[in-house]
């Protein structure tokens, strides 16, 4: 892995940058990053602060794209890449993934969401929505590695008083510490893990919990048709009805998956202001049989944004390759060769999901938040350069992210990370100790 | 773009190669690459021969694969990236495609040809089944490219005998073209374009040409309902009947996307021993609505292979990609979460490619041709590897693969590629030129 031969000052917090010609909606620009995290100045020929960047990078042969967001992943899962895939569902859960995770630790999180954080910033990610366990050690990875993030911890109580109060304690306990670490990059959420897996009373904890400290409720919902009849049978409506009954759906709601639902439900999320999250390569790859009703959700006005899912069922952390994903599957599912155009991909990728994790708007402009990603032009897969959202969407791979900033900080400059390499080393470790762990039985 | 550091050298033709230490199937393998085509030793523990390999490869942060085949594709449509998505079908193609492509020059194929090439040896891949116009400019391409081609003329007559003429006129010229250029790299084929494009008397011809020449024989076969739905109104059966009553059918054929067949039609190609070319992200984008019957296919013994058709409809040619669209997409469509594993994947784009374009048999074993891909192990989307095969086909991206080398010469190491940077510029060039001579109308 090579080292980084430019000046590696640029990678620590709080300098200004400016990047000089880089490409911005077909126009040549110059954007003057300022000191933590606003973008101070974009415009044609910009020369009057040239001597007040402390670095400045050549955006002559790249395309600048607002940061992409990844709405709905479980970063650690990372480690499980590849442990178990081509199985049913039912096997694959139980006998592979759940007896993994039984043996889990918080260092695991750690190295877990580190790799993950790795992943995701080389695909042009700045901001992820994460449910897992050990959230504090996520909080941890979060923090050095420079992303934003929304974390909750996976509430299950399974109708279970004891266990839904220890669910409440690491809710409660996770929200208290991020609160006292302070920083406008990290922020608590509410887990409750879907419909099929909480009970009415914790779901009604969790709404309340979300209203009371005004933070996300992050929740799977009708991802396959199986616990769309089990809802239907036990409590005699569908799940977003369920939800709705229990206080669960508002604009503070991000509810992923979201493929089996009926045209009623997408008319509730709409009306609700709910926030949805698209993941089509996990439903793609677990056989859901059903593509998300992305055109129907959006005419309802719901916030309909995008996410990977975990490295277990997708195998990747991948933003650019699920916009694609996402894209050729509503066009294929719902039979519309015009659905989903690149634009919308983009759209959902930044502005939608940055909205959804109330990061600001995720817009390209002067007094935004610098969350910026510059793609390499002299590449293959983005020439010719005819239109650059299309470019984006249906042909760059993550070897296209040449440089990705967050928060005015440059998290990734020519490919290179600092640390990669010993994340990478840790990360493999780790998941081999899990492993070892689960098949010794400790 | 950064210059090759090491030695230069190493990119000639006829060098032999020592690949030290990479991951092979699970074991630590030291590969040694005679003078021009054959690996002439694998083995644990190899020693022998260091003295006499020019060049030394570390391989130990990487596993080797046999190199990939693209077995559908119109390369030179790499020019078209981009230039018109997200339209409907007819549309797009009466407005964009065909009135652009009325303007394309030899040397708009030759540039086109050569960026297509490079994105493909990022991506890993070897060998390539092409249908286009101005072929010997495709050929000079390759040539000078290094990669494995299997080269056809686009023949449509639309039951016109003057076209037909001139088509078979083209056929005969590339064919004598490339038999006199003497490379083993590069073969000829016939290539009637589809059922509803080319007369029974034009597929006659190419059948009977394909037999004569021992050529294959490349053509488009049920990509959507609506040509099944017409051919059976025209001439009282399906498509692959129609074909067979041509004689088109044979294990010389390789029939490209094959979504709308019937199980009859699975049969009829299991029987003649067709080789089929599943195309998903191509089908997907243009929302075919329905997905090739891989299983139906497998099982009834037809050799199925994988191609990303070409850039206008996919738009890219990363076969690592196309590797995981075409595992999800199967288990989707056919609601099935265990169909197409995998090792299957590989094996399609790998062996089954092969032995469609008759490049040998794809494995990496000695005796083999050298045809060998080396993708990095300290990468995130590699990492952990527990299942090498399981990474390459559900995580890994072209930024993944670090070297390729077909026929025994490198192509591409530590991801640079000699004379990229001019393929990209004189590319783009010339696809701005084509829609310049286009909105000019010369």
């Amino acid at each position: 892995m090579p080292e980084y031969n430019s000046d590696p000052d640029i990678f620590r917090d709080n300098g200004s940058t400016l990047i000089k010609g880089t490409l911005v909606k077909g126009d040549k620009k110059d954007i003057f990053i300022g000191d933590s995290c606003i973008i101070e100045e974009i415009s044609d020929n910009y020369s009057g602060r040239f001597g007040e960047a402390e670095f400045i990078i050549d955006g002559s042969k790249s395309v600048a794209s607002p940061g992409f967001v990844n709405t709905h992943t479980h970063a650690a899962m990372s480690l499980l890449r590849g442990y178990a895939d081509d199985m049913h569902l039912q096997e694959w859960l139980s006998e592979k993934i759940w007896p993994l995770e039984a043996h889990l630790q918080a260092d695991d999180v750690y190295w877990g969401t580190k790799l993950a954080c790795i992943e995701m910033i080389h695909s042009g990610t700045v901001a992820f929505n994460d449910m897992y366990f050990f959230m504090e050690s996520a909080a941890k990875a979060v923090d050095e590695c420079g992303l934003k993030a929304v974390l909750s911890h996976g509430f299950i109580d399974f109708g279970s008083e004891e266990k839904r109060e220890s669910e409440i304690k690491a809710t409660e306990n996770l929200y208290n510490h991020v609160k006292n670490m302070n920083n406008p990059r990290i922020k608590a959420a509410v887990g409750p893990h879907a419909p099929y897996t909480v009970s009415k009373e914790g779901l009604s904890w969790a709404s309340d919990y979300s209203k009371e400290k005004d933070i996300m409720l992050h929740i799977h919902l009708s991802e396959t048709e199986h616990e769309v009849k089990e809802c239907v049978e036990q409590n005699g409506v569908r799940p977003s009805k369920l939800l709705d009954e229990c206080g669960c759906l508002s604009e503070r709601t991000l509810a992923a998956h979201c493929c089996w639902l009926s045209d009623e439900e997408c008319e509730l999320l709409g009306e609700r202001k709910v926030s949805v999250s698209h993941n089509p390569a996990s439903n793609m790859k677990l056989a859901v049989n059903r593509a998300m009703p992305y055109q129907e959700l959006l005419n309802c006005g719901a916030n309909v944004t995008l996410g990977t899912d975990g490295c277990s069922s997708n195998n990747n952390l991948d933003i650019l390759e699920e916009m694609k994903t996402a894209a050729i599957l509503q066009k294929f599912f719902w039979n519309s060769d015009t659905m989903l155009p690149a634009h919308e991909a983009i759209i959902m990728a930044t502005e939608s999901g940055k909205k959804a994790l109330g990061f600001g708007n995720g817009k390209l402009a002067v007094g935004e938040c610098a969350d910026i990603v510059l793609l390499k032009t002299n590449i293959p897969c983005m020439t010719p350069l005819y239109n650059a959202e299309s470019n984006i969407v249906y042909s760059a791979g993550s070897n296209a992210v040449d440089t990705v900033i967050c928060n005015g900080r440059v998290l990734m400059h020519d490919g290179y990370i600092p640390g990669e390499e010993e994340v990478l080393e840790k990360a493999s470790e780790t998941a081999f100790s899990l492993v070892k762990r689960k098949e010794d039985g400790v």
